[in-house]
């Protein structure tokens, strides 16, 4: 969706000034991959917002992290894959905070006097177990050793909150004005199976307060993340951060702070997508012509969470009757006699019936974009979405453990 | 759900009295198989109620039979698989009126005075395409002829209704007071694929006005069909018709005529569950201990319709993490650490953290029973669904022809 020649994708949290980062394998995985990533940030600010999942059910870091938030300041993001401590009580919750007690106690060690409520704490995996403390502990102290100040750390960092994701995701963007923005993330939605969730670490060298970046982020995820649909599904412990440093001693406007966010988050939302369990196609599904952008959303929403629209698209199928049928749910007043689908700009259905050729268009590529037009006004909105596959099932129903 | 000792499943639309039917094959389907189906009241009463797809991409049958059904007034039914005749503009809506024509003409040549306002048109298959008119109009024609006063009408008509159900469904209930009530269905939600949607015929004996009729029949699809969740999806063709003849003589109480539909539109519910597409698994979702049985409904299908709850189930994974995360996103407030879950009357979560032995629930055989206390009020509801299969995912990709 957004361009921007000065993205780059091989460098993450660590591009901006002033922010170190590691990953470590703590033995959390029974894979023995990495699975403690750390964040640190060197000051000379502390600034930092978060958005978080709207599920009821809050795993305990969200938890967490939500009350650290609130002095919109942070030093540092502890991240573990293999375990979301999600549903496992007032002792999870216990967890999550000694965890980032003993952060603290190690960055103060390490020189660098810190509170456990200057530190966020994210976690995904299984929902419903403990976390093995006995290893996770020692490796918080090990992963403030093996801090790096080199690029390398975010990479690291980046790989060790991988789950079922198959590639790294980082991105960031430098700015003309010589500041930065970078980001890392996993997962999308609770596309993930047993071992779900979408996490966001977003760092930045601007100077910027809490209140800039809370605005940045939430315009920025509102577009991106928020519109980033796999299987409809809404996990425990979605955690998207921005911290700030002022290192590049550079105080951007709030436009171009939201640009810059944004155009790091909408990267990393595209990399998401692409990398979503078990997808053959990558499907965009825009919805126009509604009288608002959140009746666009609504329906782009429907769509693409319809299973018969993305089983059909799995198929290369050329299915336009199942976008009408989904659209026709929309919990608004639609005129059904004037809407038209199109395929990848083919026309496919126009006025509510099929168009020529409708049933030969090509869908065998992996890019499709579904545009449906409403015509009952101007607004719109697009969503990104995948196909529904043999393997999303049979990533989905392998055995918890 | 409801059991009925006179209950019987090889009888259907002609168990009552006074009702003929048949089934033939007109040429609709390229395999030949059977797909005109017609159900004929003989009197002496023609009452009639219908319930119809709340989808606002309505089909043209659907479009016609909610019109006709005013006058609570109904002396045939006709129904096609082979063509949904949905998405086809004017000329589709012409289509079907010409076939209810020509049934009244075939009809009142046959002895038996019928206009077209006294027949009801339903059509399910592909959405978006004409129905080959050049083939349905003689056989409208034949299927009048072919009309047998005997049980296997009933049983015939069952058949030419298929898509791709494995088995046709039908039952009756013989009232001890002697009176009865048959009925057939096919499909399910839009379950199955291009070939899509519910069509329910139910008849009685009964002397029963249309406004008994509409009550008996709204109060038992709210409970029956309405609770069949395959994949969340709403075809454009859903239709279930009552039709009531007086010829038993006996005029049942509302209570004793809302009893015996709900007996069998609660058996075709769970005959419909038990052939949905790709199934493996039979589950039931029961919310309790909501404050309201629409809030009860409403988390039901939000677990009904998770992809990654069904998948799990596919897996016979007892992961009742994805249970609470998909109940985490309903509409209205919930105490998430007082919510309980149960996986066919074994604990595997209380006080919304995990119970000993969750882990190893046996859920291997067909049937699965999900309960969800939410410990908010004394209301409960179930949804009838099933697993999210490779058949399924192989079903509904395959091309539209």
């Amino acid at each position: 969706m957004t361009t921007d020649a000065n993205l780059v994708h091989n460098q993450g949290v660590t591009a901006p000034l002033g922010f170190r980062a590691a990953g470590i394998a703590a033995g959390l995985k029974a894979s023995g991959k990495p699975d403690l990533a750390l964040v640190f940030n060197e000051g000379p600010d502390y600034a930092a917002a978060g958005v978080f999942t709207s599920n009821q059910v809050k795993a305990a870091p969200v938890q967490w992290s939500q009350q650290v938030l609130k002095s919109g300041r942070l030093r540092a993001v502890i991240l573990n894959s293999g375990g979301a401590n999600a549903c496992t009580g007032p002792l999870g919750f216990q967890d999550t905070h000694r965890t980032a007690e003993e952060l603290a106690a190690a960055l103060s060690n390490w020189g660098t006097e810190t509170g456990a409520g200057e530190i966020a704490v994210c976690s995904t995996g299984l929902i419903g177990d403990r976390l093995p403390m006995d290893k996770l502990i020692p490796a918080v102290t090990e992963i403030v050793h093996e801090m790096g100040g080199g690029m390398s750390g975010g990479t690291d960092a980046a790989h060790a909150i991988m789950t079922t994701d198959t590639v790294p995701k980082e991105a960031s963007l430098h700015h003309p004005a010589k500041w930065n923005v970078g980001g890392m993330a996993k997962g999308a939605g609770m596309l993930a199976p047993s071992l779900a969730t979408m996490l966001v670490v977003l760092t930045t060298d601007a100077v910027a307060t809490p209140e800039q970046l809370d605005s940045a982020l939430r315009k920025a995820t509102r577009r991106t993340f928020d519109r980033l649909d796999v299987d409809g599904s809404m996990s425990t412990n979605d955690t998207v951060l921005l911290l700030a440093n002022g290192a590049s001693e550079v105080a951007p406007s709030q436009e171009e702070l939201d640009a810059a966010v944004l155009a790091v988050c909408d990267d990393l939302a595209g990399q998401l997508m692409a990398d979503a369990e078990g997808i053959t196609k990558r499907v965009l599904i825009t919805v126009q012509g509604a009288r608002s952008e959140g009746d666009a959303l609504t329906a782009a929403r429907i769509v693409a969470r319809d299973s018969l629209v993305k089983t059909a698209l799995f198929g290369s199928d050329p299915n336009w009757g199942r976008v009408l049928a989904a659209v026709g749910t929309a919990p608004f007043e639609l005129n059904p006699d004037a809407i038209s689908v199109s395929f990848n700009g083919f026309p496919v259905c126009i006025d509510g019936t099929g168009a020529p050729g409708a049933r030969d268009v090509d869908l065998s590529g992996a890019d499709i974009h579904v545009v449906v037009d409403l015509r009952l006004g101007d607004e719109s909105a697009t969503v990104r979405t995948t196909d529904l596959s043999y393997a999303y099932v049979e990533e989905n129903s392998a055995y918890s453990s």
